[in-house]
């Protein structure tokens, strides 16, 4: 189902009843770009730590507008044996509410852009027709701006001005403008004595009219009613009417809720996935990092500074997520697939030895067919990322004995790839883990290495030839990380470069430390002041408000329902990309959620997909630490007061141990 | 004519002819947004310097994008003794031309973007068709790009990589490439001795494209002919030919006209901005400064930092302009019309004394009708801005003795107007002045007053309020100049102040002093170096090149063809906006060139179109110089050599006398 601006109103309920009886939903965003750095491979380094990432993404993808939004319902009916979806398409835009509410600058990148037309993508729907949205700050914002406005209407003066000279007399009028409210008076004053029961004065400007209404209201405080009305034309004059008082207590009334159904409008889209986010069931995306950060960073806040904060955040808003690029290259998947791009893994998910999931398109919505390919329409990829995952899922059901060929949504069977992001492009740590600490793989073997610009990657593999296969990630034009096969080769390595002018190799602990020192140097010459996670940073309330600040203020008011909790990792060796090409720079393959990149580099230098198990990354930590577990009874609509945050440690060591147990009900010797 | 990527090429001719035929050129860009800074009341303060202006439209404006651009050209048919016009409307977009090409990146403002779709504009048409474009740096580099290509592949080797361990072997082929390689070495071994004319090899990277051209351009120097073929699925692949020396020559050359053709097609529209500024017709537009910037900007070179290097660039780029605006905000006009927003001014300028000028579109050109508006088209702005020139231009010739009806765009009655764009919204400086230096206007009835946040601006008039009428021009939250109507008050007002707490009043003058003091502490402590003009800043053409040595290569490379010359200005007294609002913080009314924003502040805190006599402004500088002459030799296409730029100092008094002596044409008293 499409919805846009026209249709949003009448369409919520059905959206809100698909989310409510949905066994898990998949979803999917389409981008005005993917990065607005110089070049995506410095945004996606094969050796970032998941800091590094973060902070990349969120300093060079987040002024990108997320534009479409796919959700795709998935219920499962026993009686038919098979899921009965409702996909929906959502074109967004953030058209201004009124003329004090933000007004929203967006980047668009060309080749995005051009790559989104090739396909078909309808940019005037977005523009014309997108839903508006708010955030969380904005929301409240405007909801203070009415009450304000309310209040002053019904005051009949400003807000009180702290230190300003006319705050004393009740309405200023200036010089010029006396004339004209002299004879709105008259008007009034003559409305009052006459038969009839409004009049309407002349059309005017909005200083105007605020004069009227704080002048109106000030000289007569009973028996009027006044309202601005709109013409076709779009002009807007006042109404005064000569009315009772219980009769003045109905309109206002009706203002109010007219007021509040605005309001309901303008928070608009956002209203959708708050409903998923009370809903707290799985939501499945397909390498959905930014898909999970532009949402956050579109509909709740500014993104967090911290990583750490990020997680939290992300908890609060998708207690339960699942990543099909993380599952499909995670064992027992890995083997068998070889191509982890959306389209790519759709088409292996449907031979041998997995089944085509087993699907009907609900009543009243139009099915997609899956031969007809409408990939990067965001409803087409949510509803066929769905369909990946329950062709993973019910795989999995073939190794339990009995084999079960339906494995629903909330299995334990599943739980091992809960609130793991696919991390694009990283050698040694395949997803960021929402739920606990990252892994931290040794990288021993890794060298920095800094050279003349004009050096290319064949330079670097000419360089290490005697050391065998290498592994060259780019930072910038003039260094690179090169993971050699053995780590006792650093060493020899280091010595051969003693004596090289052109070159400098160092290693990669050194490269780390020096690059954390320099930075907090940097911090402490901007003075930067330390975080303040006090009380105290609870007054600032406005528009700009921190991240920080806001983080918490999410926490506290977002109640998550029953996350089940991520699970022990298995350890994840042999587990690398090919991350070799040579001869020239490479170009990320840059599949990263959005494919537009992946478009333009089709010829692809890097192919994320083509993994081989010749690196020895060695992950230090093999064991995780189960997520906190979150309190389960506040689960409250989104505004409610916010509910006591248990930390609920007592729980941790036991639904540890659970999830480790739970792991050993099917027989795959290694799932990581 | 409606021209986008499909039909750019065929219609190219037709527009060049427009151009050369044409008695003068009205043009009109529609953008993705006007300023992306806080608020635009910001980015015009009603006391900014041209300087100032100028770098704020520069740093707020600049990312946005004109993404479409109207042309309508005026023939004057003395036959019929009417305009033949013919309109053209362009969609630009700039399409990466491939991978190395620059992936432009940029912002778009929602409020523009939505009143643009309530506009009916097609944004579809923009992004899926939109003509690519290239500016001069941009063009260079790819000219270098497929020069270094065509080298690479006759040498057979890469480009000479300084210090590059692998500079010396032919091909350095990685390891995991060799058997790839060497299995095409032999299938052309193959092909040379078996009686086939051709052999495709299989689709494989471009990586690996190279490699072979490398590889067999080294090996088979002669008797083979290479070329990469691309597949209707878009995959590319390698045809090697078997070809005598003569054939092998022919495919070459044939192989270059295709690079060449490819290449123009890149530089797209903006060669149809190369032909405007080449014919160096007169260029009438409405309000039309940002469409200036954006133009250089996008099609030329970056803009330059200073605001006298922008007017050099744009008499190089645009050699006589004109300004309907500015025109009709100005003597003899001024009295006569009331508000002079593009579709008031073309309604009022049908109506006596004015007269309906008659045009007739070409043949096979759809005419536009001004009784069906299609305001914000820029085709449709071009044309009645064209209009509006045009009945404008005539009504200056009924006061000639005899009356003329028709005055021709070389009119001496014009030149008064050449060159001077409108400044939006600045109280006492009416243009900006392309062809010599700026209005100076005293601003010793000013004062500089800071105040606490919550000021209004009914505050300041109640503060200044024994002082008669004031204007009020906001810089931020704490901050505002207020004009007063005597400049003698200004010691009283200061002397009153010397007690107050909550807000402290400076003299303009004061206050100017202390911020360039301001601003040059702070280069200093940025120890930004002096913009050097040497001639060794050459050297850099990298494609991120200062905007200032661009600027430089910019006035070599372009040859302005006769610009006539601006003329003196009669003094510009009594020239004033009514920028009185008071009450609420002011928004501007914000017309400046896209009316996106006019539109979201139709209720109009501020009407420039409602102009007073009443302030008292003094420009300093009532005689300027007029333009430098400039070389008439150099009428030579865009790329040739630069010709001498002759300063032509010795014509300077004789064309001053002469534009002096040219105003004494007609009975006007007070043209200004």
């Amino acid at each position: 189902m499409e919805v846009t601006r026209r249709n949003f109103k009448e369409s919520l309920p059905t959206v809100y009843e698909a989310i409510g009886e949905a066994d898990f939903l998949a979803i999917d965003g389409e981008f005005s770009g993917i990065s607005d750095g110089p070049n995506v491979s410095a945004l996606t380094n094969g050796l970032d730590t998941p800091e590094e990432r973060y902070t990349k993404l969120k300093k060079h993808s987040m002024d990108f507008l997320l534009f479409q939004f796919g959700l795709c319902t998935f219920k499962y009916d026993q009686s038919k044996s098979k899921y009965i979806i409702k996909p929906f398409n959502f074109y967004v835009f953030p058209k201004p509410f009124n003329r004090s509410s933000p007004d929203i600058k967006f980047i668009c990148q060309s080749s995005s852009i051009d790559f989104l037309a090739s396909q078909g993508f309808d940019f005037n729907k977005v523009f014309c027709n997108g839903i508006p949205y708010l955030n969380q700050d904005e929301e409240v914002q405007l909801r203070e701006q009415t009450e304000e406005r309310r209040n002053q209407h019904a005051n009949g003066v400003g807000t009180p001005s702290f230190n300003s000279p006319s705050s004393k007399s009740p309405a200023h009028v200036p010089d010029e403008h006396k004339d004209f409210i002299s004879k709105v008076v008259k008007k009034v004053e003559d409305l009052l004595t006459s038969s009839d029961k409004c009049v309407d004065l002349e059309p005017c400007t909005g200083f105007q009219r605020k004069l009227m209404y704080q002048t109106l209201n000030w000289k007569f405080p009973k028996g009027i009613h006044i309202e601005t009305v709109e013409t076709e034309k779009k002009e807007r004059f006042i109404q005064v009417s000569k009315v009772d008082d219980e009769e003045r207590k109905r309109r206002e009334q009706k203002k109010l809720e007219r007021e509040q159904e605005e309001l309901n409008d303008a928070v608009g889209f956002s209203r959708v996935i708050h409903a998923i986010s009370k809903s707290g069931k799985l939501v499945v995306g397909h390498n959905m990092l930014l898909d999970v950060m532009h949402t956050i960073h579109q509909f709740y806040c500014p993104l967090p500074e911290d990583l750490q904060d990020f997680k939290e955040v992300t908890m609060c808003v998708f207690p339960r997520l699942l990543d099909t690029k993380l599952m499909s290259s995670t064992q027992p998947f890995k083997e068998l697939i070889n191509n982890t791009s959306l389209a790519e893994l759709e088409k292996q998910l449907k031979e041998t030895p997995f089944r085509c999931p087993q699907v009907e398109t609900a009543e009243g919505f139009s099915s997609y067919n899956t031969a007809q390919e409408q990939l990067h329409e965001a409803g087409y990829d949510a509803y066929i990322t769905g369909l990946c995952f329950v062709s993973m899922a019910n795989y999995l059901g073939t190794f339990l004995t009995p084999p079960k060929s339906h494995i629903c949504a909330r299995s334990k069977l599943i739980e091992p790839f809960y609130n793991k992001l696919f991390l694009m492009r990283i050698i040694d740590i395949p997803y960021l883990n929402i739920t606990g600490p990252d892994l931290q793989p040794k990288r021993d073997h890794v060298l920095y290495v800094t050279f003349p610009k004009e050096w290319k990657t064949s330079d670097l593999y000419q360089l290490f030839s005697a050391f065998g296969n290498i592994q060259v990630s780019w930072i910038d034009d003039t260094s690179a990380f090169v993971s050699l096969s053995q780590t006792d080769q650093v060493q020899i390595a280091m010595n051969t470069s003693r004596y090289a002018e052109s070159y400098k190799i160092q290693k990669y602990a050194d490269y780390v430390q020096a690059k954390q020192t320099k930075d907090q140097q940097d911090r402490q010459k901007q003075r930067q002041p330390p975080k303040t996670w006090g009380e105290d940073s609870w007054s600032n309330k406005s528009h700009y408000s921190s991240a920080t600040t806001y983080t918490r203020s999410l926490k506290r008011s977002i109640s998550p329902t029953q996350p089940e909790g991520g699970a022990e990792v298995q350890g994840w060796s042999h587990f690398s990309y090919a991350d070799v090409a040579g001869g020239k720079k490479p170009k990320t393959d840059g599949e990263s959620n959005s494919d537009a990149v992946e478009s333009k580099t089709s010829e692809g230098w890097l192919k994320t997909a083509e993994m081989s198990e010749s690196s020895d990354s060695s992950p230090e930590q093999q064991g995780q630490s189960s997520p906190e577990a979150v309190d389960t009874e506040g689960t409250g609509a989104w505004h409610q007061a916010p509910a006591p945050h248990k930390k609920g440690h007592k729980n941790k060591k036991k639904k540890n141990q659970a999830a480790a147990s739970s792991s050993g009900l099917f027989e795959v010797p290694e799932v990581w």
